[in-house]
């Protein structure tokens, strides 16, 4: 099967395709002055980019991990994650606390999709 | 390949079948009263619940994540699944620490397998 | 699709093929008195190793976690990451702090890769 990279940096690429199957790099916001919502408003709609890249879409999400930096701060990401993924198609996922690169980033969301 | 969702709740799918690759959420005890060997039992025994739904079974994981919200409830949880697993089959594996959502849920599992 | 698993232990097999797939376990070091640097070298030699049994290579690498036990250690670990990784086929990659099994260990990495 072949493989394709997209918005590949230094360290890592956005999204990579691997025949039917899409594997994204955990995205965090740019914007670290938004809250919790505003960063996973940033997040989801970068994926949703990188996804329509790979030729997959948020109704093709298999498995997310979910890292927040407060864990009291899931009920507010929650909010924005039920208002964006397709709620005839949610993935598996798992919600965890941990911190994150930069001390600002308050989520940051890995997903694996089908194509 | 075909996408079909398991158990699907407002924020997740408890398992999502693509293809030949079974994708399951972060399970953790709805008990959450157990210590963490009881915890552990009630979190594989959903697995296998979840794993027979997509047409799986223990012997066919791949992969699983194990939160554990303190790493020296490791060595217990070892004991539960060291009992539960296939030992001709076994997955790849990284267990670390994390805050979970609820406080009182001491264990999280999260594993991919073959269908 | 066949399922061939390697270097099994008591708890995990260090390697899963599952078709065009190859799932590591997390990795840790076996020198838990080297610093971030050293341990982060044992870990991708370790990769490395074990991607050459599951017959892949880093060339191939689709998805990456990185716990580290101290996220300031994330910049010395980059530095190894960026020497080792090839920068035309660079994978999708989240870098978070967690506590280890063993409290020595400054790095664990797990990847899913293509064969």
């Amino acid at each position: 099967m072949s493989i394709t990279r997209h918005d590949s940096g230094p360290l890592l690429s956005l999204a990579v395709e691997h025949g039917d199957t899409v594997y994204l790099a955990g995205i965090v916001a740019k914007n670290l002055k938004n809250d919790i919502k505003g960063q996973t408003e940033e997040v989801v709609a970068e994926i949703d980019r990188l996804l329509a890249k790979a030729g997959s879409n948020k109704s093709k999400i298999l498995q997310a991990t979910i890292w927040v930096n407060d864990i009291r701060h899931r009920a507010a990401m929650n909010e924005v994650w039920t208002k964006w993924v397709d709620p005839k198609n949610l993935p598996g996922r798992a919600c965890i606390e941990a911190k994150l690169a930069d001390p600002n980033a308050l989520v940051e969301i890995m997903v694996t999709a089908a194509r």
